[in-house]
Order: structure tokens, then sequence, then C-alpha cells
């Protein structure tokens, strides 16, 4: 998070649900010493509210638990009993849809790591820097399903990668066709997640759910508002998903068909010249480049770029000619943060910044 | 190996070139006590010639040194001092392109394991189940290049796999196009290859040479006899190469385009049906089937697969529908037996099969 | 597994408890064709109990599920509705202590691994190479504990390594004294077990309630028999249990004490010319040496080495004078096969030998 | 390294030989934008002097070559060729024996990461917090070689962790005897250092030399002046050495017999209390705490702990009674920072803390 001074004089409060998860702790990591927001409240299932966060929680990762958050009393996941206005919801999909709505309905405005709702027209799947013209659809969200709050969205972590390497390209020549194949990061998976015994040494050629998640992801995040609704882009998507034995940076290998005429060199400046939307830049959370392409030949790989701008920026490399489509290139992300928490971040401080967030 | 009986009643001399590699290591595995060959000498570079060669070549793997090539003296790589007719060559690409003319011309058929003459268009390009019937071109090869011997070679190791899944399809419906992302074990870049440091956590996304490599042998493996020549098959490859960290086999994502209709049951059943070229039926290292389709949603795997058939049969899954081009699935295969020294030995079984092979 | 023959006309009813677990499935891999027991019960838990074992089961591993065992409906860990009169249990240690007493009691032998009852003086913790002749007690608690059947242990999967390394040295010179590191394998913790995250690019210094284990069952595996009860040598054992990121084979660092006179050179004869018990010899799951010394001067390694004797076999190397203590080496083995499975059923063949099975 | 400000007006001009090797990148890294010493110089191989740093070099790791090196021409490890007065020598031990003479006959500072002459009496073996009054030997190495410069070594890197845990135990209590086993990682072997295919999946029981080094390096470390020569401790110490597949930090378990009474609750005490010698506080590559205690059960971990003080700290744990000795406990450190070129980094700064090093 780079270290922008705060224009606003108050700190918004927010909350985390599904706090003591992995995904949760990463919001919980970006959260505590942010400009704009002040993390309040932590919620999770009933089984842990009412206790200590530190004694619900089994802390995960090189840091220490933020001490702050330590000795916070869990809240249960109730709209009513979650003061802030504001809620990154980092909740498992089996109760993530309902406890959304609840939320959005009771007037919050929800930010959503679950997939529930991604697909749904009037809600916006954002990337700040690639698709922020998207919350325009809230006013027909919250018009529509009679909401005082709404519900934003960031993608699966995997599509956000691609999607990022994607948006330049489709901006300047269109793009008609995409074959992918990923290789995703365990961490992907949360913890515990993936058992050692099913990836070390190990390729798993499959993850439940996540080809239909990305081929149909995309097509929205590159699509544009039509009215009430987002209207998916009409590009082809096919996606092959892969784990690895990697601990963090999902790595994904595109080939891409172009709807206009374009070449790999012309493709390589459309990327190396993006630097996203303006309204996402100079954000608390925005990295200096969203998107960066790499020197090395053999670049980029998950261990060595994977916290590039932060873990925000997103890595591509290898520009060159597709012998069946037009180009092909590599792209990787930091699937936890670029591909997560910090992407909720992001939204909802581009929430602040185009005023769809009341002043604190 | 599978246990069938030899129905020759003497085995024929062979000799392996640069036998203290990873690859002549596997050679020597194979040949140690096959029914139709024997294995009478062992060469390499000027610097272990002279020498036994237990004392020049560092044995790698999980078994013993076999105790009677460790009692060989090693052979310079020079044809007027090995006297087998036969010889595997697993010399590197900067010293087997010369060395292996040298052997032809002096009357030895060479089995050759490396890239230097596998795309000339008189030398055949061999996976015995999927195009035997390019060693017709060896006589125009004798004939063309005033050779006694002759030279017959087998692909890159990601390349075999591949094509083994795609030779049904393209025998079945023909195939127009083939994007392919493929993860490939450490040990196809031999010993010491890759440094700890560089794969640990992390995957590689560029092999030196290996897209092109990929790209042209399987239009080359599908190919037909055209006279003198082999005539590489009209397909469209794009290959992304990918090293991740796995000790042994090569996994390969595909997205296939079709020449004619065909849905993925169709394909499926095309893999499922394919028992490979009569003639390379019940050679000794043939696998009771070249081809697998495993049941489990997230197979091939590697760790779990890559012995299926004595690392001899390629395992494909998750044959499904490519909302790009038709159908893709998974393939996988054992990057050192089937894709290198087994490949090379089942050749060599084929051509003493075909006859082209003088009686021992 | 080794192919000798039975010499019994039928072979005995087996059960496995606990049988869709990991160790379960390692149980039932060794059974299903085993030339003294037939499998014809599996049990678990009240969950699973009533459905077809492929229905509750997600086999683990590399092989298929037998199918004879795909079929079988399971039974409940119940010991009026298991009909076999041996029964190997696999059951988490949270339920084996009671489990087994009450098959015990209704008569059954009792093969267990469970780490409950081991350190009880009058249940015998057995390696049959090892301490057959603590077998002896046995009678001892029939009488005592009023049953008619009868628990046998196994012991814990890194202490059966370490034992079999240091019972040759202790027949021969007597150990007064040992400190050992454990590098254990992730197969050692179940499935899922240990979290990739958790141990991929690491090493975790902890394994709950590991060493205590190690170093009680160390000093009964190699006491005696004293009356009615086991009675520990006395020994010093300092233990310190590490996880690594290996999929199968617990490496162990020793360093050893002697009660007399001896030197690495003789220590190492010592280890080469052990055999075991001779009523641990040509059993069916007896390993042609339960023991082999390394040559290489880096073995042995869990890779290479894990599976020696069908991984019966454990391996050390690196014998040499140690400069605190006496000597010290290296000692690796399956921890799943050695360590778990192959030595329960070791054990029950002993028990045949040994004719305290009644006949079949 | 910390931000302490410099007390110089000037900073002093230094030169790394071996520059372009693994430690001789980690020498550049820090020393790159160092508050008292400016790096003027690299020098190489004679195959790479004469050429610019950045067409010889093949930089390792995730960040970009320092531009200022890139350009630079890398000079020959000849005194005569290089202008500093201080050299940081991470040349091989091949080589770095007669070089280092060579430069301090020369008179230049050497500080040496090879393990050539750490073993000689009158070379301070130093770790800056440990042993800094070795430091008192230097006047008579000069007079006794008749050297206008000198040579100070660091020790090898898994000796290192082991004494700056063992230190403040001996200085407390006196340690009698010390029995410790490594799991080192890969980044000790330099680069390309060990093959992937020798460390995935696996432990391997065996590093050249290294046991010697650590048994013997630990006695001097922790020894005493006396006239002219270090001599070193009356410990007796015994290592197994062990490679795991773990990219940074060199985990240690350490079973430690003291000389005086004392039991895990004072050793803990003494541990967590000791922050040194006084004259390693405050330099520039001093971390906050030379040694912490880690609080949870299972770390220190490599992966988690290793950039504790930016890389500078000792991480131990799980300090509790050893039933042969008297304690036992885990340390863990970054092999590459304090075990190698931070260590000389800072021992060079302690050199000018001193007053050894002449003023800028």
């Amino acid at each position: 998070m780079s270290g922008r001074t705060d224009f606003g004089s108050r700190r918004r409060k927010v909350a985390v649900l599904g706090a003591t998860g992995a995904v949760g702790q990463a919001f919980i990591r970006r959260l505590v010493s942010h400009p704009w927001f002040e993390l309040t409240e932590v919620a999770a299932s009933e089984r842990s509210a009412g206790h200590r966060y530190r004694d619900v929680a089994r802390w995960i990762g090189d840091d220490e638990m933020p001490s702050a958050v330590a000795s916070m009393i869990v809240r249960p996941c109730d709209a009513e009993r979650v003061h802030a206005d504001i809620v990154f919801c980092a909740l498992d999909a089996s109760v993530a849809g309902e406890t959304e709505v609840a939320f959005a309905r009771a007037g919050k405005i929800v930010l959503s790591n679950a997939k529930n709702h991604r697909m749904e027209p009037d809600v916006p799947l954002i990337i700040a820097e690639v698709n922020s013209a998207h919350l325009g659809v809230l006013e027909a969200q919250r018009r529509q399903r009679g909401w005082r709050g709404a519900i934003v969205t960031n993608g699966n972590c995997a599509t956000i990668v691609a999607a990022m390497a994607l948006a330049p390209i489709h901006e300047r020549f269109g793009i008609s066709s995409v074959i992918l194949t990923t290789m995703q990061a365990v961490s992907g998976a949360g913890y515990p997640g993936v058992p050692s015994l099913d990836i070390l040494g190990n390729v798993v050629p499959y993850i439940a759910d996540e080809e239909p998640k990305i081929e149909s992801e995309l097509q929205k995040f590159l699509g544009v508002v039509d009215g009430s609704a987002i209207r998916p882009a009409d590009i082809r998507v096919s996606a092959h998903a892969n784990r690895v034995a990697v601990e963090h940076g999902h790595t994904v290998c595109l080939s891409i068909g172009l709807a206009s005429s374009g070449d790999a060199a012309s493709v390589g400046r459309a990327l190396s010249d993006w630097s996203g939307d303006a309204s996402a830049r100079q954000l608390p959370s925005s990295p200096e480049r969203p998107l960066v392409v790499a020197d090395g030949l053999d670049r980029p790989q998950p261990r060595r770029d994977v916290d590039t701008g932060g873990g925000m920026t997103v890595v591509v490399g290898r520009v060159r000619p597709d012998p069946v489509l037009d180009v092909k290139l590599v792209a990787m992300g930091h699937n936890i943060i670029r591909g997560a928490a910090g992407a909720s971040v992001l939204n909802a401080e581009l929430l602040v910044h185009c005023g769809i967030l009341p002043d604190a």
C-alpha cells in the first residue's frame, strides 16, 4: 500500500465479515493501518462470535496478528449487530450470498470477495483500473432491489490476473477469443486448503468450478454498461485451470485472438503504455503501475515477481506471435493481494473517490 | 517393459553413445535385460573414454548401477571404435549432429534422442504407435545420403506426450489447430539440469527452444510420407512451455480445433478406442495400452499417473468442449521413459519387427 | 510383500477398523491379496457404516481402489457386528482406546496402530524382527484383564525406524543414551494432514506429542519381559521431531552412547550382520533384509531409498564416530509401510507363526 | 540494514572479490547503499575481468541488478589492480586462500567468507555480537606474518546460526557438549548449486565437509584470546548436516550439556535477555535484536521467520529439557544474510567502530 496521504479528515469505519479465515486475515492486514479506513469490527460465524479474535483465529502467515484486532470481540455476521457502513466480506460462498444481501438491504456497502453475486447483471464486478465505469449500474441495483446499501464484487483470483493483462489489449485492438491455462498457487484455496500430499511434486489439472468462473467473469470484466445492466464482452474464452506447488502467485499463459489488426510488438506497447482508468490512480492501494512488462526471457515467475508493486501489480512477459490466434503472452499476479483482499480494498477506495460512499 | 518372450534365438548387440548422462543411463536401464538387445558397449566423451564406466558415471536415480555395465571400459564416440550395429544416441545436441552422421555413414542404425536431425524431411521422426509408416523414407534417406546405415529419431519429450494424445483425434476427425500449454518436469532438463533455487515453489514460463520444437515436431509426427520425404500435417500449432517443480512427468493442456465434425464425447471415444499402429503392438517395450483415459475428474496427475504402463502409457483426461476451438483435454506422460529412452528402444524394436534391422 | 507360499490350507478372515482413512487404506492394500489372510470386512465410523466402501472412502494414492473392497458394505466399529477374529485397527486415537478394548474383550485379536495402549506394561509393542519375545506378556494380559482376545500394538512411525537401527547395536553393545532428530514425511500426518501452505519450502520443527512418544516407545521396544510386564530398557532418549516437505519416508539422525566398548566400524558390522529375530524371517511380509547399510556417502535419502524391500526395509548410512557420545548414523524408513500398516500385518503374521493365533 | 546515520563524513571505498557469484551478489546488495562504505570496485576471475559486470554476471534473485554496479568494469582479483583498502572476499575456497593472503600482504583489510583461513589461531573468526574481543589477535597476526593488512573471517553459514544460539548459554552457564542436526537451505550451496532432481521431495543427509567445519568453528567462536592466538572453547561438538528443500534459512536442532547448573527456564531467560557484545550494537547492519525467542510452539520456521531483523536476527524456539544432556532447542537464521554476506559487512562495521580501520 503506497504511502499517499489521506485527503479526508476522518477515517471511515469498516468491518470485515469472515474475519478468521485466510482471506479475512488478508483484509485485516490491509486495513489495520489504512489511511482512509478504520477497522472497528470483525465478524465471523456463530461459533466464533462473542469470543476475542485472538482466541478463535489461527493467524496464518509470517507476520504477527495485529494487536488492535487481537483483542476485538468477534461479532456475528448479522447486519443489525455490525455498525460500520462499509463491510468487506470474506465469507465462504456457502453463506456469503444471503449475508451480503441482508447487509445491502440494511444499508451497508458490501465489498464482496465471494462468487455468489458476481454474475448478476446489476452487480458491478470491478477491477478499479479496468472497468470503474461499471459502477454506473449501482443506481439501478439499488432501485431494482430496493436496497439502501449496495454490493460491489471483485473477481476470481485467476480471472483478475488474466483480465488485467487483457484489458489494455481489448481497449486498443478488441479481443475476439482467448485460450488460457492457469498454474495457480495453493494459497488460492485458503487454509488449510490443498493437502500437501496432493500437491508436493505434482500438478493437479483441475480446480472445482474454476474454469466456468474464469470464462464468464472475463467477459463481464471487459463488458460495457448497457442501461441498468452490464453487457458482457463478446469474447469467446476457454480456460484450463491447474494447481501447482507454488505458495503465492497465479501464472496464466494466454493465446489471444484480436478483433482488429495488431502484432506482438504493438500489443507489447499497448501493455507497457497502459496505466488503467484515471479514477484508479493515486488511490492508497494503487501500485505505481498496475501492469509491468517483464524484461527477462523467463519472466514473470511467481516466486521472483509476486511482490511487484506490493503484490498489486500484474507482471506480464513473453509477448510473442501466436501461430493459431494472434498473440500469446504470460501473466502473473498475487492471488491474495491483487486477486482478493487488495482488490476489494482498492474497490472501496474507488467508491470513496467516485463519491459513491458518503463523506465520513 | 513387458515380459514377452524373444522370438529370435540370439540378441542383437547394441551400444549407447553418451552413456554417462541422464538419458544415457535411462537407455542402460532399459537395455541391460532386454529380450532382443544385448548391451555390449558404452561410449562417451573423450574425457571418459578409456575409464571404467563406474569410475566416470555418477549414477542418478534410486536403483543401483547395473554391474554388467559398471565394469565396462567406456569407448570414445567414434564409429570405428564401436562394434555394435545398433547404437542409441543420448549425446547432447552440441555434438550429436556430426557423430550421428558419422555412425550412419559407417553403417550403423542410429536411434537418436537429439534434436539435430529430427526435422530433416528424409529422417523419420517416430512414435511407434503413431507413425510407423514414416519408416518408409529410410530407403530414400540411404539412397540420397549414400549411407549404409540410417538415422531414426524420436521427438522432444513434451511433443511425444502431446502427439500421442492427438494422434487418435487426427486419425478420426482431422485436426486443424492446437493450442497447448506444457508443465514440464525437471528431469526433462537432464542432470544437474534445473537448479533447485530456480524451481522450488516456482513456475518458470520458458524453456529454451522448446516451443518451436513442439510446434514443428507435432506437425511432422502427424504428417504423411510423400515420396522420399515426410510432409508435415497442415495443423497450426501454438505452444506455451513451462517448467514446474515436478520430478518426472510432463503435463499438457490442449485446446483442439477439428477438421471435421466431432464433439467431446466422440473425441473421448476415439481416445479410449485407440490402440495405435498394429506393428507397434506386442513389442517388448509396448505397454498394454499406449493411451489410457483417466476416470478421475482431477486426473491425470504426474506424481500419481506417471508410471502407468511402466511409464510407456500416456494418460489423458478431462475431455470436454472448448468454447473457442472444439475440444480440450489434459495429457500426461513420463518424459524420460515414453518421452526419451523408452521411446527410442521401442523404435528399435519396431525396426526389428519391420525387418529393417537384419537378423542377428 | 514377498511371494512366499502359504503353509495353511485356508486363509484366516480379517477385518480393518477405520478402513476409510489413510492408514486404513494402507492396510487394505496389504491385505487384499495376502497369502494367509482374507479381508472379509471393513468397518468405520457410524457416518460411513451401512454404505458401500466406494461411496464413503476417498481413495488416496496412485493405485485403484481394490474392487473386492469397493463393493463391501462398511460395518460399524462394533465388536458384535464384526465377525473376523483378527482385526487391524487404524482408528484415530480419539476413539481407538475404547474400541480396541471392546474388541479384545469380545475375543478378537487386535493389531493396533494407535498410541492408546502402547505404553501399558502388559501390552506388547512389537517390531517383529526386534522384540518378538515381548509377545510373552500376552498370557498375562489376558489373565489380568479377563480378555478372551488380546491387543498387540505397533509403534509410532518414526520410532519404528529408529528402533530398527538401534536394535542391532543394543544387542551387541548395549545402548546407554540416544539423541535423535527426525525429518518426517507429510504422509505421516494422514490425509488431508499437513496443509501445503505450512510445508512447501519449509521445515516445521514440531509435531504434536511426537517427541515423548519416540522417547518412551524406544525404551519399551528395546526392553525385556519381566514376569507379566515389559520392563523398558534403561536408555536415556532425547528426540527432536521435524516435519519436512517429503511425501513418504522418515529420516532420523542418531547420536548413540554405547554401554560397552565399540567403535564406528564394529557398529557398522553389527548393523550389516543383523537379520532380526529368527521367528520373523520368511514371513509373507518380511523383506529380504530388515536393515540395509547404504553404500553412498549421501544415503539414505527418502525419495531414493524409501521403497527398499518393498518399503519394509530400514536403510541406514553414514555410520561414523560421534565426538560427544560414541557413534552417529542416519536411518530412513517408509513411514506408512514399515512404520504403520506393513508393521501391523507383519506382527499378525508373527502371531500366526508363533501359534498365538489358532489354526484357521 | 537499519537506517542509522553515518558518523563519518566520508564513506570508505570497498571492493568485492568474486563479485559475480551468489555470495558476491549478496555482498553487492548490502553495499550499494551502505552508509559507511562505498562500493567502488568489483573483481572476479580472469574470465570475467575486463568486461562490464552486467555482461558477465547472471543476476540471481528477485531484485534488479543495481545500475551503479551493472556498468562497472570487472577487475581481476589482483591486489595491485584493486584500489580499495577494504575488500570483501566471496571467492570459492579453491582460490580464496592465496588471493586473500596476497591482498592482506598488500595492505588490504580482507573480510573473508571462505573457509581457508578460518581455523588459523591468529585469524579472528568473528560474529560481531558474539566474540568481538577476538579482534585482539589482529596485532599478532600482522606482526607474525609481516602483513600491513589483515584477514578477518566469518564462519560457515550453519555454524553462525548455531553459535548465536549457543553464545548466551555459554556466557551464562558454560557449555560442555553440543549435539546438533542441521536442515540447510539450498541457497547455502550457491548457484547453480543443488540440482532440483536431488532435493525435490527429498532430504540429503550429507553436505561435503560441513560437519567438521561446524564442529571446529563452533569451538573457536566460543573460545578466548590467549596471547597471540585464539584458544578454542573446551566443548565437545557433534554435528549432523542435512540438505532440505527450503530456499533460504538454516534450521538447527540442538541438544546442549551445561557446565554449570541450569534448566530450560533459565536458559530461555539467558536467550531472551541477550543482546550481544556492546560494540556490535547500533552498527548499520545490526538488527534491533540479534536473537529472538519465538512464541509459537512450532517456531522458528524458515519460510515464516527467515526475514526477522532483515535476515540478521537468529530466531530460537522450543527451549525445553533434554533427557540426555541438559536442554534442547531449535535455532534458525538466514544463511545468506546472517550466515554470509550480512555477517561480513557487520564485521567490517565492527572494525571501523573499534578503530581498526583507519579514518576515511
